[in-house]
């Protein structure tokens, strides 16, 4: 059977694509479960929206202004040859797959970045303002920097020539930075002071967590198909520096509070393969398990430097992704084996060089993200408004069954019926009698 | 290595197939969030029933009725050649992939497609009605319609020649023609009238939904892997469609509402998706955007016709799948490149022929599925019922946790003392004596 | 296109390792939901503490000892030829596949046998003793079962000659053995007589259902890509015997009890996939749906051996996991078709000789397996310790919102005073007064 493409390759591009887009839900599940009880139903919208309003754009310009043929050779912008996914047929072809499946494969990456940083905000973000930020970001910030990294004639995969696997610094490091600016601009919730996040229903954490994992081992292999067995390592990999991590923030997490809980696991595993997204085709499974374990080790602390600056990054994107992601890109300056890519890393004969090249790409790429992300946030702010007002914080609530809803109304009933205002106090019968009529009305007619 | 199989392009059937057997629990799960929280078991056994007995009738008799050679000629209905799935060796291949995996992708279909109908009769059918009707329409409806549109010697796709990629005809419209038979059969809800459903679990509802969305990239791709590039294509289609009808139906909600919710942009997901099905890989990425788009936006509209003809379609299965199916058929025969299938839509110069065949095939299956369904349901409804009886139908109960089943007792016990009898009211100190009664017995003795 | 690679074999088994990781949430899920709601944290992490242990078990000697080449050449371990996966390069194949591959599909199935073990301790294992268990029982028991199965130089695969596609005995039997010798370890839960669990959460148990179907569909294919065609037939087979053993369950929970449970269904659609483990890609369709149903209607018996011997098996691991792959064990050697190993079962010719090996694997890896964990078991319960003091047992509470924090205390401050102290017992309005207090106060701060 003769075919022009390698349809084994493709095929597992395709499903790449569809788990990488299954990351999207995942992320919305894990943020959404870590949240209050009133806040989930907005985290889901804030993701969602990104989905919708990102594959909207990767249509229209995203897709062509990042992977488009270079405009003007620095490696900086592609051109306008395919706007609205024009000029691509069933036969184009991209090292041996469809375009197409390209195509929709770096569409994935684009939702999931950007739906990452809306963890940094949670809690308090406008939905309008969000999603104006979403569009412009993506378009400002993200368009471009994957024309760097990920096309063959970016600058950074080109004439700088570092090396990044699967968006350490694009997706991790990126969304990391834009998370600490857009967390600034926002400004910190009511709350902040009063310690970590207690999530509301940590079963939907891990549900989340799950589907971000399964997600992974598209997001971490589908680079590498040029270099046969490249994408077997990238998923090992990922799996053992996840559970490596998962074992250093037990490690960090025990040390500090002799306790070790599921929420602690649950973020190690995502460090780990965050800290894996740059390395993952390019070192052995033993640095596979180091990195990962050193991420977890580290990002457990990474992630209370918040409270130290008192920026309120609320469900750590800047701890996980952003220190994550970094540490990642450094690691593989150390550790690169050079099947892949020919470049080797400093343990492996390589020299500073590629250490410098890694460095230079973190640097550029962080401070272009945060500065951006700075400049779009608070022009959101001033127009749209990026912060919701205080008593709309916790608008949207969600009722997990009819019971919910005439417990609220009785405590309502309870509470406001004295306390505080002392006057008038009714009996405990008049009291009950109110709480027998709530609970013989229809549950269903309470709910507005 | 040579093989007698193109294994690319059987791995991705199988991957496609594993994808779409997701869709039934997704769909339990999207409808089973959808409904009041005593119903949500009861959803979820309705779209579990369809999995265990559509993949014995298709075991038995399914596959060989709608996938053997053509009895008679005429292309009404397979023959009996492969009766209990015999004569299919490992080595019989269809199109250079295994029989076998052609055989359980389209086995993944008709359970798809017939778990959809329960959503127009969610909350008020009889267990046992809606297993017979399950049975009765699978082997009387659906296999005889599959031979029509996806055996190649079936009449529409060969005599015909109308277009349906993934089964607009097939999956979409018919259920969306089942479900208005089958709620006008079942009656509306006692509650009909007060307006639209609220989700007792929106959560569970976007589950639901992830799990779908995944898993049509497998129901949108996998029927066109005669052709290079055709599944990437019909990938890509369905993620834009998907996203854009989000748009459109949040357009149309905000217009009429002033309110964009969660449960509105998951219904939009879910139209452009119908939409798609019978376009996915015949038309180009615009038209993608475009008939996604006008899917949510006029689906939107769609679901209020119920209250107008007083059809309690519960979930909608009319308004998304009916309207969405019949919708994205149209626009086949107007935005087909004939890039696949040789055929091409009046904007691509192929004249009105297309469109007319296009309305035929949605026409006579649109009148077949109804007027069938009407039949079975009656019949079902006269001899082991159809209706749930009117205490019966919030039977069976989920408990969350501990608390809710302790919440219960209470509130019955507060209910039923008083209130509308009046005479011997029992004072408070007396009704929290009873309360403190129930808080100090074990709940999970109170569960029976 | 030429490469060192079958790519279409080696996405498939690359997308069926990562099907099968999904198992371990699945797990995870399918457990959490059937226990109380204050034991789903701890089973939870119970499951995902075993995705830890043993993926980094598995890279620093599990691997090798399992699949190395073969020590001593009696088939029972592996050499230590691939320490910390040292000696595996990207070009490294096994079967047309990458080896690095092979070897995390391999880790996948290693991940569910350990968590499969901690259903029957649930509620009441002591974490860190069920931790120091699963690291000792993946090295001394799973890895050499491992070796003597799934290792072309194991004894059971070369010197026995033995049939078990994917693992009936070293996962399904195993584990079910495992099971029975810990429960019996641990001792029973101090409510074990008042029967039937009772799950908190059953959608929560459906997804996780879902997702173990789903991961199934990659356990019990990709073990056969050698022969052509082998993994479609494993695939449908897979489905088959689900569906079917969901009817049979249902038969006989209809014949005990007039009800059929969405629970029933649940565990007779795990029992038909445990049934098909050993057998998916080597019997006939016809033979796939009678070796489900007959495994839902025995399994739906065999669970309930546990009240008639004391054991507290909680979540019936030996009921559906041993009975189940001891019962597709033997019905390999009577149903085997020889197309995939050659080997004929008695139904097909093959004489009594199949059946013979086939009960001697069962016997020697049932044994095994039982003996050594109740070696291990007790080792670790008379270090570490294996059962939870009592007070703990419901230590990890999961809060699903606000409310029934709220609500818990309320139960508390009501249960607190008096109804058995009978003491100095407050009057209604001071009861009625700390509600209120309560109710004023900030669920969050109620937390701790």
């Amino acid at each position: 059977m003769s075919h022009i493409f390698d349809t084994g390759n493709a095929s597992w591009l395709l499903m790449a694509a569809a788990m990488v887009l299954l990351m999207a839900p995942g992320l919305a599940f894990f943020y959404g479960g870590m949240v209050k009880t009133g806040q989930v139903i907005t985290m889901l919208k804030m993701c969602f929206g990104c989905v919708v309003l990102v594959s909207i754009i990767w249509f229209a310009f995203g897709y062509t202004l990042a992977f488009g043929k270079d405009a003007g050779g620095l490696g900086l912008i592609g051109g306008l040859d395919h706007v609205f996914m024009s000029g691509m047929g069933l036969k184009s072809r991209t090292g041996g797959i469809p375009t197409v499946t390209f195509s929709v494969f770096h569409m994935s990456f684009a939702i999931v970045t950007v739906a990452l940083i809306s963890g940094s905000v949670a809690g308090r973000a406008k939905m309008k303002g969000w999603l104006v930020f979403a569009c412009a970001w993506t378009l400002l910030v993200y368009v471009p920097m994957a024309h760097w990294v990920f096309a063959p004639d970016g600058w950074v995969s080109r004439q700088l020539g570092a090396v990044d696997f699967s968006g350490g610094t694009v997706v991790e490091l990126a969304s990391g930075a834009a998370g600490l600016a857009l967390a600034a601009v926002a400004g910190r919730r009511e709350d902040f002071e009063r310690q970590p996040i207690r999530p509301h229903n940590l079963p939907l954490v891990v549900i989340g967590l799950s589907l971000l994992w399964f997600g992974w081992f598209g997001f971490n292999t589908g680079s590498s198909l040029g270099v046969p067995g490249a994408a077997a390592m990238g998923f090992v990999n990922t799996q053992f520096a996840a559970g490596a991590a998962m074992a250093g923030w037990a490690v960090t997490s025990y040390w500090r509070t002799r306790q070790v809980g599921l929420l602690d696991i649950s973020m190690g595993a995502v460090t780990g393969m965050v800290a894996m997204t740059p390395a993952a085709g390019d070192v052995t499974p033993f640095w596979a398990v180091a990195i990962g374990f050193l991420a977890g080790l580290t990002c457990a602390f990474a992630i209370s430097w918040k409270y130290r600056f008192g920026v309120d990054d609320t469900l750590d994107v800047v701890g996980i992704h952003g220190w994550g992601g970094l540490f990642g890109m450094v690691m593989v300056g150390l550790a690169a084996t050079g099947t892949m890519t020919g470049k080797k890393g400093l343990f492996y004969g390589g020299g500073w060089d590629l250490l410098g090249k890694q460095l230079v790409a973190v640097l550029v790429i962080g401070l272009f993200s945060f500065a951006m992300t700075a400049l779009i946030g608070k022009l959101v702010d001033r127009t749209v408004g990026l912060r919701q007002s205080h008593g709309a914080e916790e608008h949207e609530q969600v009722y997990q069954n009819d019971w919910d809803v005439q417990f609220k109304e009785i405590a309502d009933a309870l509470r406001g019926s004295g306390v505080d205002e002392g006057a008038s106090e009714p009996d405990a019968s008049a009291l009950l009698d109110q709480v027998r009529r709530i609970l013989a009305a229809d549950p269903e007619q309470l709910r507005d």
